[in-house]
């Protein structure tokens, strides 16, 4: 692929001065000029276009136009997303259609390590939806040995959201397809960080959320990928009128519509959608390869670095890059006070239950000048014994 | 209730010079100042607090302090109401609970005039989830003879979408709760529109949407009230983990909060909630009573000039204004494409399915004077009968 835009690209934001950001795998920055883009929707569009902006303004377009957007990031045609709502409803429609393309198996695999939404809305659609189904969970390195003709549908979140542990997608999809197991991969920390190429796997679905690697913004909508040739014989769980096959003319009985807009569900969320619609914009001269590489490189200077200097912190992901996401972890009976002491002194990870530190390498703005730099504070607070100070402990969730 | 502030606040919004808003019942226009909220939101706390905003700006806690600026417009106490999602997601919530709670009984009772999203959510959860029910819709003004000991739930637009017919709340509720069925009120026409009372009827759930009276903005999140009492007896059906008592803690097994909480789902749509947020400050200091008589004032000019003006045009809605909420809708055979010319003309409103043109009156920024000039402009478009110049007649869908 050639190269198209040079790394990094720390011009497309407005970081605050003395911040570096390793929490990009949790919410991404905003990109300069966002909120010019939403002042122009909101006061020319929505404010001189008022309710005829659905039309003239494409509102009504956006999870179909968001979705063309985000095709080639995960490798899969356009026409087979849909944007729109969270990533737990974008999993419940997922699994629910599984499960009733998959009679009359009745195991819906997963694995441990997978996040806890996505083990909640598994087993709430088990417990009230079908109830001859079983969830399986099992440890995430035994997946491929539990697959079997047994399981109705495996769904996994392909990147680990707290190691970082990558889940072999190549290898799993080929067993599933061959044991004729349902695929669904949560890309929630995959998108934008590591290349994907989903078509390739034959995966059914796969979902994903658009605020990490992708700067979408704070609660930026979902998206559901649905393989094309599977579209039609899938009746939604949840049959909102935005997915019916002709909405605006209001029928009591519901047809959905013949293309992956069946997914859609009620009106969207247009302010969060124009925001994501600018950040993609970013995306398209994006080499996702060399990107890939270029977090692999700042990945491995902060190991390799906080391993020699920090010694006290146990690293807990892969060491291999192929089998990891752009984020990785280490572990600390301190872990709390130290993400709070590293926040305090400008370098912005996170803090993960039961006691990991959590960092993530988004090379759009981040270089090894970052790295040395937050390496060179993590190693000043703890020798500094961070966590004898008593503002390091006092625990407040973060997201 | 004393009258805090005068009617109409045109100073509050900035709406296009020459446009008459006869639509604020579908998408309410921006008030001023919306757009630099929303800059300050993307600038100083999604681009300087990065992360940490969850917490600095209170982000986390959206979908419950929304809930409190939500809770007085339609007469319910604090702590009840969840926002979030899309109307058809909070819908879903409230009917698959009602259901759950009304073991044994098996008829779902609703009537045609239902918004369309309603019918195919209640639908989609007797056909795919109590299978053992039957949704059973009849003509509106039939749903009190309807009720009876077999009903397990009841669930209606409290005003209808297309004729603003509006629902005797407090009889269908007093019938239902003597017959101990479950009452679920869909307020996405009522809010901010007609003085509502909710804790008196006693019902178990509402719901509703933002974006109309209350101009939340495109997309708005939705809402869900609970009665504070049935909360803890509710498992819900999408158990998302910010639901859960403990959404921090990543724990593998769902236990849902012990508040309203637990009808939260994902992640809260920031942005959005933050637009919402500023737009409802504007509320507090609002009489609700003297909003509804300068509706009826408004609205009730507006029939008796079009009947008299316009005798061609057949009035569809209640005449008794008790009967209806904020908007009408007249008749023609030409509806389509009277709408497209008055939209031409600066008057906007809209075409409903088959033969309707919709008129909300939205007191916050109409008076007197709109009302009159919107009605000689029609005069106009139908005396000049439009419906004969080809620009009218092409359909869009307007949502």
């Amino acid at each position: 692929m050639v190269k198209k835009v040079s790394l990094p690209r720390k011009d497309w934001f407005n970081l605050p001065e003395g911040t570096i950001y390793l929490d990009g795998n949790s919410l991404g920055p905003p990109a300069k000029g966002t909120s010019m883009v939403m002042r122009s929707v909101i006061d020319n569009q929505w404010g001189r276009e008022l309710i005829g902006a659905w039309n003239t303004a494409s509102w009504l377009d956006l999870p179909q136009s968001l979705g063309i957007l985000i095709a080639p990031l995960i490798g899969v045609s356009e026409g087979s997303i849909s944007v729109g709502d969270t990533l737990s409803i974008k999993l419940y429609q997922a699994l629910a259609a599984a499960l009733s393309l998959s009679v009359p198996r009745k195991v819906v695999l997963t694995d441990s390590g997978n996040f806890p939404t996505d083990l909640y809305i598994a087993q709430g659609l088990v417990d009230q939806l079908h109830q001859n189904h079983r969830l399986k969970i099992v440890e995430p390195e035994c997946v491929l040995d539990h697959l079997s003709e047994e399981v109705a549908a495996v769904y996994l979140t392909h990147i680990d959201y707290r190691t970082g542990r990558r889940h072999p997608m190549d290898e799993i999809s080929k067993r599933a397809r061959e044991l004729g197991v349902i695929t669904i991969w949560d890309l929630a920390h995959s998108i934008g960080a590591v290349p994907l190429n989903l078509k390739s796997t034959n995966a059914e679905f796969a979902v994903g959320c658009t605020y990490k690697y992708l700067n979408g913004g704070p609660g930026a909508p979902a998206f559901i990928y649905v393989r094309p040739d599977i579209i039609d014989s899938i009746e939604p769980i949840l049959p909102g009128w935005l997915g019916h096959k002709r909405p605006f003319s209001m029928e009591t009985q519901y047809d959905p519509a013949s293309s992956v807009a069946r997914f859609r569900i009620g009106t969207p969320s247009v302010l969060q959608s124009k925001v994501l619609e600018s950040a993609l914009q970013l995306w398209r001269d994006l080499d996702l390869e060399e990107l890939w590489q270029a977090s692999v490189k700042l990945t491995e200077l902060f190991i390799e670095e906080v391993e020699r200097r920090c010694p006290q912190l146990q690293l807990v992901s892969p060491r291999d890059s192929e089998q990891r996401g752009s984020h990785i972890s280490f572990a600390s009976e301190y872990s709390y006070e130290i993400i709070q002491a590293l926040v305090d002194h400008g370098v912005v990870g996170d803090f993960r239950e039961p006691n990991l530190m959590r960092f993530g390498f988004a090379p759009l703005y981040l270089d090894e000048s970052d790295i040395m730099k937050s390496v060179d504070i993590l190693e000043r607070v703890v020798s500094d014994k961070c966590w004898l100070v008593p503002k390091y402990q006092s625990r407040k969730a973060v997201t």
